[in-house]
């Protein structure tokens, strides 16, 4: 079975959209996906260029985006009325989670808080929100909450960042198939094209 | 029939992918385009960000997502030996031909602009070379060479730019159909859904 690596940063959209498809598809070619909370870095300028927020036709362009492509893939979603937002306590919650129960439940928090972001408009800056989403995944609260301020895993966190750029990753989401590089929510129809050259 | 706007810079490989399929596409639905040629302003970080020249990364990944996605669509393509260029001239030359012999004048000229560069790996930013595919349309070298420099056409391309932005356009390509903004090669197919929502 192969792997393929998904970072995503909470603050992006794409990066749900993606998040909603990318197991079935890697599934369908027999490939496991490793998930890589991208702490809040993804659209600082150093990393994906201008910050939208500098330019307000491309910032109300892509307020419309998220809603017209959520539409149009039939993905259940709601712009937060907290957005963007800080999301390196939601990394954390999601790496320690990996680190101590391994990648399943680190992946069904991640969806968690996906859907509490996107769908329920849970402010998941708050660590008392992320608490309580990992606690209705059966999680203990108090261990998350030293978890999240584990200095283990804030280092973890940063160090999973300076890979990915490492690597080569500049944005949300972005994919790696065997080093090959596919960002964007776009490109999952490219992503397949080589999952399935790679099948064949 | 109705009538969408097509803005492109001819520095911008997903405004020629989209200029192999614009017209086909809009006349399914009984529409008919305006080609707006963008005159070198789409890369500039005042309208859409930093320049990818800023982030090595992500100039290296969008150079091979050229390529990669020429070929997914099928679409031929060839890094061309000068890119980016200055893109004022070829949207000068586009626009006076339109003014002087008509959209679809304009339009031939463009299209053969857009291959001469993408496909011939041609320099457009030079003005003899712009003439000479001007000339292999039929047009004449001397009053296309005028036109080019004509301090009215200059104008008009500034006009268009000033309007273009004015109407929310920051990259390329970008379409409008009735006000409704579509941003990317990507998009073309939420275009189409909203060009048949239109004529359902």
């Amino acid at each position: 079975m192969g792997s393929l690596d998904f970072y995503f940063d909470f603050s992006s959209p794409y990066g749900y959209f993606a998040s909603t498809r990318i197991n079935e598809l890697a599934k369908r070619y027999n490939h496991r996906v490793d998930w890589h909370p991208f702490a809040g870095e993804a659209f600082k300028p150093s990393t994906t260029g201008t910050s939208l927020v500098q330019n307000p036709a491309k910032r109300d362009y892509t307020r419309k985006d998220y809603v017209r492509s959520a539409a149009f893939h039939q993905i259940p979603f709601k712009l937060p009325s907290v957005f963007p937002l800080e999301t390196r306590i939601a990394a954390r919650a999601v790496m320690w989670t990996e680190s101590k129960f391994g990648e399943d439940k680190g992946i069904a928090l991640a969806q968690a808080i996906f859907k509490a972001y996107y769908v329920e408009d849970k402010n998941i800056g708050d660590p008392q929100t992320l608490v309580a989403i990992g606690e209705a995944l059966g999680l203990n609260g108090e261990e998350l909450t030293q978890g999240i301020n584990d200095s283990f895993t804030k280092e973890q966190v940063r160090a999973e960042l300076d890979l990915a750029t490492a690597r080569g990753v500049f944005g949300s989401p972005f994919v790696l198939l065997d080093g090959e590089p596919f960002w964007g929510f776009d490109r999952l129809d490219q992503l397949e094209a080589a999952l399935q050259a790679k099948s064949a």
